[in-house]
């Protein structure tokens, strides 16, 4: 007669944020790897790329040619998914084909001037003046009535299908609320119906409490493997202020992510001495479509890498058909992203 | 004053099995790529491969012997994420975190004694006798009465994560039903409340009037490219029978079952001239949990390949964060795919 331990036997784990459930296996590591060794990227590029679209001076897809820039940098994608003159329409047949149209516009920033850069290898106050572009581009697009959610994203890696390694990341505006948001702002506006407060809020509490999942905190923010975790190493930045969007972060709050981000990217490039790949973007509020009162701000990263710099987690059969499913517990993560140091691996490399 | 055409314009769709819209920009297969080159694993392996733990005859991890067996073999997965002996229990600390214990059945199934087939290269005899072994091991862990639902499927291709190259697929049975079960049902559920019919018979019936997605069809099974599909080359196979399980299925449709999953691979591989990768699965009825009459028998295919065998569709940043999204129409993936020879690429090559 044993007893039920989330340490060692298969479960499930509740994303409060989504309401979807998550499969544990944490006896699973033990399996051996037959499967795909992905390539690591050679991390040997220069400064400057006279091919890159991104460099400064460069040429692009429209023909427009990029500013000698000196810290970051926007302008529309060239190959934007969504598109501003989108015309008006949708289609439906018997509530079985359903079609609507869809506006919007795709933005991309480059993060630094220097093409062998990535986050965790610039200083605090560049990411700063990233923070800062973020901030005033959701300002902006959100002045557009007809946009009503701003996401912004960096895919970082290769394996993550980054066709371009500068480092670089995109904001992609629309006029409609995507679905991993409806999901978001549906069960935070049932919990604020209820508690008068921030479900994120009220949870950061409890993993302060706990101290099981809580990688490191600063003065604005915490970093944490939420409990929910799916991919092995997916973090989450909490603002510990309960603001709906990125446009009311002040001065200090935004140096203070910028700490945040250097320290969390720099931990998972010292897990396999590697450059970390991974997605990471900001849920938000959406805009111009009333008040939301319940959104917590927050920052996903989802990476992909298991084992080592070459062993991913495949999300596949099981996972697509079914249901999310991860083999380390996100305590095992938040203990191993605790233990890495503060100092790049690079640093002392020469 | 353009009008919108779902051919050229960015638009959503809805997915009527689950609720959810997928984001398709038809203008943006033009952009260039430079990024992640898959490597294509050589297609040269032996008949018989003695370091295989799926080949007659060979050792397994748990210090088993394979039998020389000459169809297709089952066994226990040897490492399994779901396990039979998990102890009840749960966890809810003020409904934030939540968690509760899952056991289940992982079992693995070997399509060919022959460690070089695939699918498409087996005779439709062959793949019968795989659909046989699916109906006997739904029918037989169905009767262990906490297993709420069996989910059949195969990871096919390195890219898919899959660790053996032998022909194999999975079957993952659990004391819960997973998310993307728990979606279609309530969307069947509720259709059939309300007019009485299949939700996939009414869609099917549609599309045979449309023909504009169905790549094929034979006695017992329709095939085609979703409305809503996400993946490039995303299809599904629909029984013509309203029927919940594959419990049900005749002689007759079984073997039809088999002709639909050989002239459909043999299409996917021809596409790319390549051993397409993909993971596939049946969805069908929750077992020992009451009666679904809404539920309708289908099969997912979701291949991640987008322009060629090496370049793939990533599923990252906004995808991740925000909405499924997709670049070519699923009309114009069901062209292709209808236009492919049903004789195997490799047929006349030596
Ligand atoms: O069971 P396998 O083939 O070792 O593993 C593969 O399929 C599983 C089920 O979809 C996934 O959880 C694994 O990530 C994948 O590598
Ligand atoms: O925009 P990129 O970098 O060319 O493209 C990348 O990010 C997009 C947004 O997540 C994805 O749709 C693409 O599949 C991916 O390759």
């Amino acid at each position: 007669n044993q007893t039920f331990e989330l340490d060692s036997n298969p479960h499930t784990r509740l994303n409060i944020l989504t309401g979807e459930w998550v499969l544990v296996s944490p006896h699973r590591t033990k399996r051996p790897w037959q499967g795909k060794i992905e390539d690591v990227t050679p991390d040997n590029r220069p400064e400057y790329d006279p091919k890159c679209y991104l460099c400064p001076g460069n040429g692009r897809a429209d023909g427009d040619s990029n500013p000698e820039y000196t810290e970051s940098f926007v302008f529309n994608n060239d190959f934007a998914a969504l598109l501003e003159d989108t015309p008006a329409g949708n289609m439906n047949e018997d509530d079985l084909l359903v079609a609507n149209n869809q506006r919007g516009l795709c933005r991309v920033i480059s993060f630094s001037p220097k093409h062998n850069l990535t986050l965790p290898e610039m200083s605090v106050e560049a990411i700063t003046a990233v923070v800062n572009v973020w901030q005033n581009e959701f300002n902006s697009l959100a002045e557009n009535d007809w946009i009503k959610y701003i996401q912004i994203f960096e895919n970082k890696g290769e394996i993550m299908g980054c066709s371009n390694p500068h480092p670089h990341g995109q904001i992609w505006s629309q006029s409609d609320i995507p679905l991993e948001i409806a999901k978001e702002t549906e069960r935070q506006k049932t919990y604020y119906a209820i508690h008068r407060r921030s479900l994120l809020g009220d949870y950061l509490k409890l993993e302060q409490k706990k101290k099981e999942r809580i990688i490191f905190e600063n003065d604005h923010f915490a970093v944490l493997v939420p409990f929910w975790a799916v991919w092995p190493y997916e973090t989450m930045i909490i603002s510990k202020r309960h603001v709906n969007s990125i446009k009311l972060f002040t001065k200090a709050e935004k140096k203070s992510l910028a700490e945040a981000i250097k320290l969390l990217t720099t931990k998972y490039d010292n897990l396999f001495e590697t450059s970390f790949p991974y997605s990471a973007g900001m849920h938000q509020a959406p805009v111009n479509n009333g008040y939301y009162p319940e959104w917590h701000w927050h920052m996903h990263f989802y990476p992909p890498l298991l084992r080592s710099a070459s062993v991913k987690k495949f999300m596949v059969g099981y996972e697509m058909l079914a249901n999310p499913q991860r083999d380390i517990t996100p305590e095992f993560a938040a203990n191993r992203l605790k233990e890495m140091s503060a100092i790049h691996y690079k640093t002392n490399k020469t």
